[in-house]
């Protein structure tokens, strides 16, 4: 024992040395960490960006092709709008990530959608904020999961009955290389994430080379056109819209970064802007080449193939090992972007438990320092999603990146009237809000008008998301949405009104306790009801022991065994005519309750043996148990199980 | 209150005269009789008849073809050997009869194999047979309502993908008929099985009318022949071994009566004897009618079309009216059979829960007074059986029949053991023993041939139908009848054990408890906290309260508090490292076990709150469950927990 600071306090500390033990877990997820090495857990530039950023990266696998399936219900022809519109969508990331740098800057203690619009717009868009957040890091595992194992059995068909067994293997790999935390799970993933890109890369300057020098080819046997929709198009402006916002795919994952500045190394948050910078420029670069050299090499879009295939194999002349390898490390970083949402997804299940809208124990810290329960929740429903959609991208998608364009526009008009309320200050005045503190900025005006554009542009990608999907699933997230955020109410007034009735305020004189009535509940005499008297007699002298007689000849007995070792206790034999255990007890309480004094306390005394083996419990009535429940909502009664060992 | 009888006794007698609530059990099952209603619960012969009868008369509806798809095996002429095994399957059935009624009489408490092997045999036989015993009546039950089924789905096809479903449906049904009570399941049953009984002994008059006036005519169209051999055997006595114990399913359900007796009115033994005699009497008609029949009008076995419907075609000339009626009342008495494993099913397991090889749970009366764990049991396994068999008859059969017949071998050798017994008696000695008395009885050694010659046919059977159907299936019932002997074993071992240790003979002096020592586990300092500081101090002076700190800031804030409201009670805080909450506060109470001194208990009460919506408790810590787990093999620590309402 370690006394602690004698001269001011008067408890006594003990430090528990208690090392957990070794056991499977510690094989399987790592050694446990202790409280004081949490600093060490942050992540530097280079790991960050493979952490953070294989989930927007990989999204050009696909973005480009979803424009074009869009187009192409307009013709061929319609298929040229496609890099106007990839240049829309990057001017519009431009703005987002241009107002997620202000947000990092503004808010290092991380933060994203969720905490922008808790401190600016106030706790009901903050829980949209949240909802949809949440919902959307658990399509992008479903989804990236999902698309990676579509690309593995598209090289192996035979696999295709097991898509799903494949998917829920991944899933749980992603789980483990998590829950040992961040750290490690960022050199896992590092040297992929970077190979992945620099092999796109390659296959966009060597596309552009060959177009600069005219010797870039057209796809040979290019796949049959498909597009989503089912008859002929004009090229309306909706259609346009339609396209624009499907190739807004690319742009989901730019928000992980925001919500994950307290990963980074110091100083973080210039540490996770420069990463922020670094993958908007790559995911720009790689978005417009893809997008440009389908166009130049006439890729169609397609069931059978996908668009960068189509592109690697022109640009690569054939079906060779380069080409073998892009493919397949598509599918690596596609199956890695589920990653970004077990980085994402547990530190706002955190925050928003620690603000009260979630169980309060998505904040604790599991052996290797990670939110442990974050993790695993997401692996689960992920896993649910899976199986309920038969591991289908197709049947995935039209869920998808609702919930992301619906926290970007909160996010952004949140920090639009951010800048408004800087704009009233006086210069040098500040204001202190839970995450930051608010400053005069000269540039006020300006910030709020290209924020206040981004939200505009994101409201209008998310309203043409949730009209154009609606029927192929949008509808399952427009549904799901505000029932979570019911949820966050309900779980927030629980707390709340807890908070209320267990704070001392509310009452400062206690009566004392002045009389203990003991009832022992016996189902026979025997050693252990002995044990229970014995107990019984130390809490006070006023027991009365009770009887259950289902048999008239069994309480006789008991009753003559009791006049021998029952130590002059009184016995109260009820008769259950019906055979009913509990509910004869409770009436007898019920009953005495009603008689009893104030300072009163009535408690049961029920002695029930224990043995070493689990299963012998079916073996025996679990009274106890089923009193508990009769009785938790009484006031002034308390139940005592007393064990009896039984070896 | 009401004092019962105040001269003898110091126990104050108080009658619960709760009536159970209404709910939707009442309404399924009926309202609850009190324990004293139960002599009224018994039925008279012919109800009898109709509940213990209907699972062997049913088999008659199968057994004659399932001798002939053995016989079919070597060739069509083959088949005129089903009738001379037929009659040898009656004369079986007589000396079993015959064993039975004898037992009957010898047990009027009701019996059959498992008690005649305990009383005659020893411990282990009557395990085997109460094991096999209980694995045929769930077979009963599966195989019986899945025949059923395959009659309703042979009449209307579409119901064929549901057949899982219905017969699920019709288990439950019969398990509600059943838990409702056994009279008003006989009566359920009993005008649907007369039915079938008349229907088929008019059939089988018809038939044999037509055939003395020499106008019985030939199957027209009769079914291809199908045989269950894949290749041409010869007639070897190997192959009639096996056709004469296929036919023996036939005698499936005889021993229910026998396991029954309790179930009778007044006189039991004589009722019930007259029962199983009249039952045996229409079996062996209907079974010799209908082999003999089959033969004469050249009936096939078949898959598509069973023998029985090609009788009665052929002799109500076409199928009309008479003979749906008489396919329909054939599927009606399949289903039925069911509820003879129902009634029987539970009474075994009610004595062999007595006996200590089940859990005692099985012994109790539902509120109908009918054993409705034991039903309830029943119907569950049986439905796996079904999901698992998918309701097909051809998957479930090899595993049918095999128990019964291990069990007919068991109770004759045990009763030929008894006979030689009585022989070695003194006139006018007797035995008394656990269920019945034993005298000396003058015919003694002709009993003993008679059941030693059942016991030899008997045993051979199972041989035959272990050998000849282990690789169809009957493997599972070899492997599963040993391992519920070892369950019965251990299960017995652990009853024997407890008693022992709970004996009042063991310890007959006990120190009484001088010191309660209180830790006080607190999570902060609240309302929910005082109220178990106050119920602490209501047990004792010497409190001590106990706080796990996973953070230190948050440490030191309750220690302030805890001056200010903990009066003056002594606090120990526990630093926890890696965020481990139970594990200090185990290790710390063991610290305190080992400086403990006799004669001292630890008592550690757990402020819990509580909530009236269940969902809530997701929110919280279950502290004092996980603390329960840790502590509840550790004797001399005690775990209170004191809720705390909130609404």
């Amino acid at each position: 024992m370690q006394i602690y600071d004698p001269e001011t306090s008067d408890a006594i500390h003990r430090s528990a040395n208690t090392t957990p033990r070794r056991s499977w877990r510690t094989w399987l997820i790592g050694r446990p960490l202790p409280t004081a090495d949490a600093a060490h857990q942050t992540i530097g530039k280079r790991v960050g960006l493979a952490v953070f950023a294989s989930d927007a990266l990989s999204s050009t696998a696909y973005a480009t092709q979803e424009i074009l399936v869009i187009l192409a219900a307009a013709g061929v022809v319609a298929l040229q709008y496609a890099f106007p519109i990839a240049v829309a969508i990057v001017v519009l990331m431009i703005i987002v990530v241009v107002s997620y740098e202000q947000t990092i800057h503004a808010y290092p203690s991380g933060g994203g959608a969720y905490v922008v619009s808790r401190e600016n717009l106030g706790e009901a868009p903050a829980e949209v904020a949240g909802a949809a957040l949440l919902t959307d890091y658990i399509l992008t595992v479903a989804v990236s999961i999902s698309s990676g194992v579509a690309m593995i059995t598209s090289a192996f068909p035979a696999l295709f009955d097991y898509r799903i067994e494949i998917a829920l293997l991944l899933i749980g790999l992603v789980m483990v290389v998590n829950l040992r935390g961040v750290k490690e799970s960022g050199m896992a993933f590092a040297i992929p994430a970077y190979v992945f890109l620099i092999a796109m890369l390659v296959m966009v300057a060597v596309g552009m080379g060959q177009w600069f020098l005219g010797t870039l080819g057209l796809v040979e046997n290019p796949p049959e056109m498909y597009t989503s929709y089912e008859t002929f198009q004009l090229l309306t402006p909706f259609l346009l819209l339609h396209a624009f916002a499907s190739g807004t795919s690319a742009m989901t994952g730019i928000e992980a970064i925001a919500n994950g500045v307290t990963a980074f190394k110091e100083p973080r948050s210039r540490n996770a802007g420069l990463v922020l910078i670094w993958m908007a420029t790559i995911l720009a670069t790689l978005f417009l080449g893809i997008t440009f050299l389908a166009n130049e090499v006439g890729a169609m879009p397609s069931e059978i193939e996908t668009v960068v295939s189509q592109i690697a194999r022109t640009v690569f002349y054939g079906q060779n090992f380069v080409y073998l390898f892009l493919v397949g490390m598509t599918a690596v970083i596609l199956v890695m972007a589920a990653n970004t949402a077990f980085a994402g997804f547990p530190r706002l299940a955190a925050i928003l438990a620690q603000d009260g809208f979630m169980p309060r124990q998505f904040t604790y810290r599991g052996s290797r320092l990670v939110f442990s329960r974050g993790i695993v929740a997401l692996a689960l429903i992920a896993c649910i999603l899976v199986i309920l959609f038969d591991a289908s991208v197709n049947k995935l998608i039209p869920l998808y990146a609702i919930g992301v364009f619906l926290s970007f526009t909160l996010s952004q008009v949140g920090m639009a009237v951010r800048w408004w309320k800087s704009g009233h200050l006086q210069p040098g005045e500040e204001i202190v809000e839970k995450s930051s503190v608010l400053h005069y900025d000269s540039r006020w005006m300006f910030k709020m008008v290209t924020n206040s554009l981004g939200a505009f542009a994101t409201a209008i990608v998310t309203l043409v998301f949730g009209v154009t999907k609606f029927r192929d699933g949008a509808w399952i997230v427009v549904l799901l949405i505000p029932l979570l955020v019911l949820g966050f109410t309900a779980i927030s007034k629980h707390y709340q009104n807890l908070a209320r009735q267990l704070s001392l305020d509310r009452n400062r004189s206690f009566p004392r306790i002045h009389r203990q009535r003991v009832i022992l509940l016996i189902s026979g005499v025997h050693q252990g009801t002995l044990a229970g008297l014995r107990y019984a007699h130390s809490l006070t002298d006023d027991v009365t022991a009770v009887y259950v007689s289902l048999d008239h000849d069994e309480a006789k007995k008991t009753q003559e065994k009791w006049r021998v070792w029952g130590e002059g206790v009184r016995l109260v034999i009820l008769d259950s005519p019906y055979r009913l255990l509990i509910e004869p007890i409770l009436e007898y309480i019920e009953t005495l309750c009603n008689m009893r004094q104030s300072n009163e306390v009535i408690t049961v005394v029920v002695p029930q043996f224990v043995s070493r083996h689990w299963w012998t419990s079916i073996l025996h009535n679990q009274t106890a148990f089923m009193l508990r429940l009769g009785l938790i909502f009484r006031p002034g009664v308390i139940i005592i199980e007393v064990p009896y060992q039984v070896d």
